[in-house]
C-alpha cells in the first residue's frame, strides 16, 4: 500500500466499527463512493481510502460505559492525497477527526516511498559515540538545575563540574530562554572554552546542548550561527514549535548539528487513554522521523514517569530496524544512580542515563554526583550488584544511601 | 503583575493543593527558594513563580477517584523568565507540568506589556466587513466537498455555484495539499475568474480562502505569491503547523491577507476533561493573539461538537474586548438552516455561518443550498420564524423538510 496507515483505538458498540471506519476512510479522503457514476470511481479510486482492518476487543470494555467495548482500526490514505511533509499528513489522519469524540492515534505506518522523504537523524547512536570516543555503555548526561537569573559564571561553574566528574553531555534546561544573563551565543563560547579546559586537565570530552529558542523563522539563523561558534548540539522544545520545524533543522546543510527533543508540552497531545496521540508515536516514530538524534521522555521510574510498557514501546521506536538511524533513548526525571540497572535493563547500554537531581543533588557536589552514575553503570556492565560496588565507591554507596 | 499568568485544574485530595502549587511555582521558575541564602533571595526574586489563588471545589469529586476533588489554581510566570513567543510561554507554563498526571491549562492571561509584543488579527471583524461590504448580519461561508482527486474544472464550478448562491466566503477543504490537478497557484487565479465573472454577472462578491500548505519555512513565500496573485485569503492548518507559525504569517507585511485559522489537529490537545489545553484557550483566546482573522471550530450542535458552554467559552474569547482585535468565530461541521437561529442566538451577528453537506447537498444544489440560509439569516434578523419564512422561499422550506 502507498501512503500512510493510521491504526485508531476507538470505543463503540460491538459490530459498530466497520461502518465508523468506512465513514473515516471515505470521509477523509474522498468523501463518497457508492453513489458516484462507475467513471468517477475510476477516475478516485487511487485517492480512496482503505480500511485495512478492524480489531474488536471484545473483553475490553470502556472503563465508564458499560455497553462500549475496545477496538483498534487501520486505515490506509493514499499518497496521491498528501504533501510528504508531516503538517499534511497529521492533517489527513487526524485533523478532522482528532475533534471526533473518544478516537486516539496509535500509530503510523509510512510505506517506504514516503519515509525516504524524510530525514531521520542526521547523526543518529553510532555518529554521537563517534563524536565522543564512547561505546559499550550507556552515555551519561545532566542538565544544568535552577539556572534562572543567574549569570553567566554560575553556568560556568555548573558545567564545570558536571564535566569533571566526566559526564558525556549536559544540556540546557529547556525554561532557559534568551535572556541578558546568560545570551544564547555567550553560552555556546562560555560552555566551549569550559570543557576545551576541562578535556586538558582531564581528557574526559563533554557535549554540551544548547536551548535553541526564539521566533520559529529565526531558529534556522540561530542554529547555523551555534555552529560557527562551535556548538556541540542543539536542544529544541520541539512541540511547542511543531515537528516540521524539528526536520527543517535537521535537514538543513548549513547547521549539521545534533538535535536533542525535548517532551515540553508533548504531555497536552499524549496523556490521555481516550484521545490526543500515543507517546510512541509522538516521541518516539515521529520525532525520530522527523530528525532528531536524542529523544527525552519520563521514564518509568520518577515522579514524572510513563507507564512502563509505553516507556519501553518509545525506547523500541527510536532504535529498531528502520531506514533512518537510530535516535538515542532518553528515559529522564527523578533519575539517581540506583535506577540505573532497571533503566539498562529496559533500555541497553544504546541509551542515555540523564539526571538533574541526581547529579546536583550528590552531597559530593555535581562531581560527585556524575561519579556515583558512572561507578553505577560500570558495575551494571561487570554484572556486579550496585551494594557490592559501593562497598567499593564512596560516591555511589554515599548515593544509594541517600536515593535507594 | 508582570509576565502571564496560567490557570490549571488539578485533582487531588483536599488540602493538598497549597504545596503543588508552591511546587509549580517554584520547580518551573527558580527551583528553589527557602534553601537560598538572603543575597540569592534577593537576586533571584524577580524571577519567582507566584501562587496567585487556589480554589478547591469541595462538591466536585474526581470522576474515578472518591478521595480526589477538583481545583483550580492560577500561577503568575514572571515575563524575566521567557522569551515574547508563544514557544517560550507554552514551554514554562505547560512544558514539564504537560506530562506531570491529571493537570489541564485552563487559560492564560497575558500582561498588557506581554499581549502588546502579540499581533492579533491583522484585519479582524470589522476590516473584514468592509472588504466584502456586509455588515449587520452574519457572514455566509461554505466550504468545498469531495475535491480530493478532482480537476480544476470540479472546483471551478463548484465555486461557481456556491459564489452565484450569493454566499460571503468560500474555504478549501484542509485536506486538499499541494497537488497536480488543482495546484495552489492555479486555485488561487481560476478562483479570481470565476469570482470576478460572478460578481459582473450578480454584484455578488465572494472571498475564497485556499489552503496554505507545504513546509513550514516555505509558507511565507507562497503566501506572498498568492497575495501578488491576488488571493482572498489564506486557509492554515494551525495545529499541525504551531501557533507561532500563523503568527509569523500575520505579522509578515509582505503577506497583509486575512488568516482562517482551521482546528483540524486540535483535538488531539483539547478533547480530555483531564489533560491537556482548555478549547477556549487554544481555538479562541490563542488563536486570536497568534493573529487568526477567523477561528474554526465544531458548534455545538452536529455530529462533530462541542460542549455547548465550552463553544460560547470559545467565541466570547475571540470577541470579547481586548488590545487586540476581533477574531471571526465560525462554528461549524453538520450546520444546515435550520440551526441558524441557534447559532445567532450563540454568537450573534459578528460571527459566519459555516456548512458545507448542508450547501451542497441541497436538493437545489449549492446555489439553492446558499439561498437557503441566506433566507434563513434574513429570517432570524426580522425575527421570522423559520417555518412562516419557508413559505415565502423554496429554497429555505426544502431545507427544513430534509434536515428539519
Amino acid at each position: 500500500m502507498s501512503g500512510v496507515s493510521a491504526l485508531y483505538q476507538l470505543y463503540g458498540k460491538p459490530g459498530s466499527f466497520e461502518k465508523k471506519a468506512d465513514g473515516i476512510a471515505l470521509g477523509l479522503t474522498i468523501g463518497s463512493w457508492t453513489d458516484l457514476p462507475l467513471l468517477e470511481q475510476e477516475q478516485l479510486k487511487k485517492h480512496k481510502g482503505l480500511v485495512v482492518s478492524i480489531i474488536e476487543f471484545e473483553h475490553i470494555l470502556h472503563p465508564q460505559k458499560s455497553d462500549q467495548i475496545k477496538a483498534e482500526i487501520k486505515i490506509n490514505y493514499p499518497s496521491a492525497n498528501f504533501s510528504a511533509d508531516l503538517p499534511a499528513i497529521l492533517t489527513t489522519v487526524f485533523g478532522k477527526l482528532s475533534l471526533d469524540g473518544e478516537v486516539k492515534l496509535l500509530d503510523l505506518e509510512f510505506s517506504p516511498e514516503l519515509l525516504a522523504k524524510f530525514p531521520g537523524p542526521r547523526f543518529g547512536i553510532d555518529s554521537i559515540r563517534d563524536q565522543l570516543g564512547v561505546y559499550n555503555r550507556p552515555l551519561i548526561m545532566s542538565i544544568f538545575k535552577g539556572v534562572i537569573g543567574r549569570d553567566i559564571h554560575y553556568l560556568a561553574e555548573q558545567l564545570r563540574h558536571q564535566a569533571l566528574g566526566g559526564i558525556d553531555l549536559v544540556k540546557d534546561d529547556e525554561i532557559l530562554f534568551e535572556n541578558p544573563l546568560t545570551p544564547f551565543e555567550k553560552r555556546i563560547t562560555t560552555a566551549q572554552e569550559v570543557l576545551r579546559q576541562v578535556y586538558e586537565e582531564t581528557g574526559n570530552r563533554t557535549m554540551y546542548a544548547v536551548n535553541l529558542s526564539g521566533r520559529t523563522s529565526e531558529l534556522k539563523a540561530k542554529a547555523q550561527k551555534a555552529k560557527e561558534l562551535g556548538a556541540d548540539a542543539i536542544l529544541l522544545n520541539v512541540h511547542a514549535y511543531g515537528l516540521d520545524v524539528l526536520q527543517e533543522l535537521s535537514e538543513d546543510n548549513n547547521i549539521q548539528l545534533p538535535i536533542m527533543a525535548h517532551p515540553a508540552y508533548s504531555g497536552a497531545f499524549t496523556s490521555s487513554p481516550f484521545y490526543g496521540v500515543a507517546t510512541p508515536l509522538l516521541l518516539g516514530k515521529l520525532t525520530r522521523y522527523a530528525g532528531a538524534d536524542f529523544s527525552l521522555f519520563p521514564s518509568p521510574y520518577g515522579s514524572v514517569a510513563l507507564e512502563k510498557t509505553t516507556a519501553l514501546s518509545l525506547g523500541e521506536e527510536l532504535t529498531k530496524a528502520s531506514a533512518v538511524k537510530r535516535t538515542f533513548p532518553v528515559p529522564s526525571a527523578g533519575i539517581h544512580p540506583g535506577l540505573v540497572p532497571l533503566l539498562m535493563a529496559d533500555y541497553g547500554i544504546d541509551s542515555i542515563i540523564n539526571a538533574g537531581g541526581g547529579v546536583h543533588g550528590h552531597p559530593k557536589g555535581a562531581i560527585g554526583g556524575v561519579l556515583a552514575f558512572k561507578q553505577a553503570v560500570a558495575a551494571v556492565l561487570e554484572e556486579v550488584p550496585l551494594a557490592e560496588a559501593a562497598e567499593q565507591h564512596a560516591e555511589l554507596k554515599i548515593a544509594l544511601e541517600l536515593w535507594g
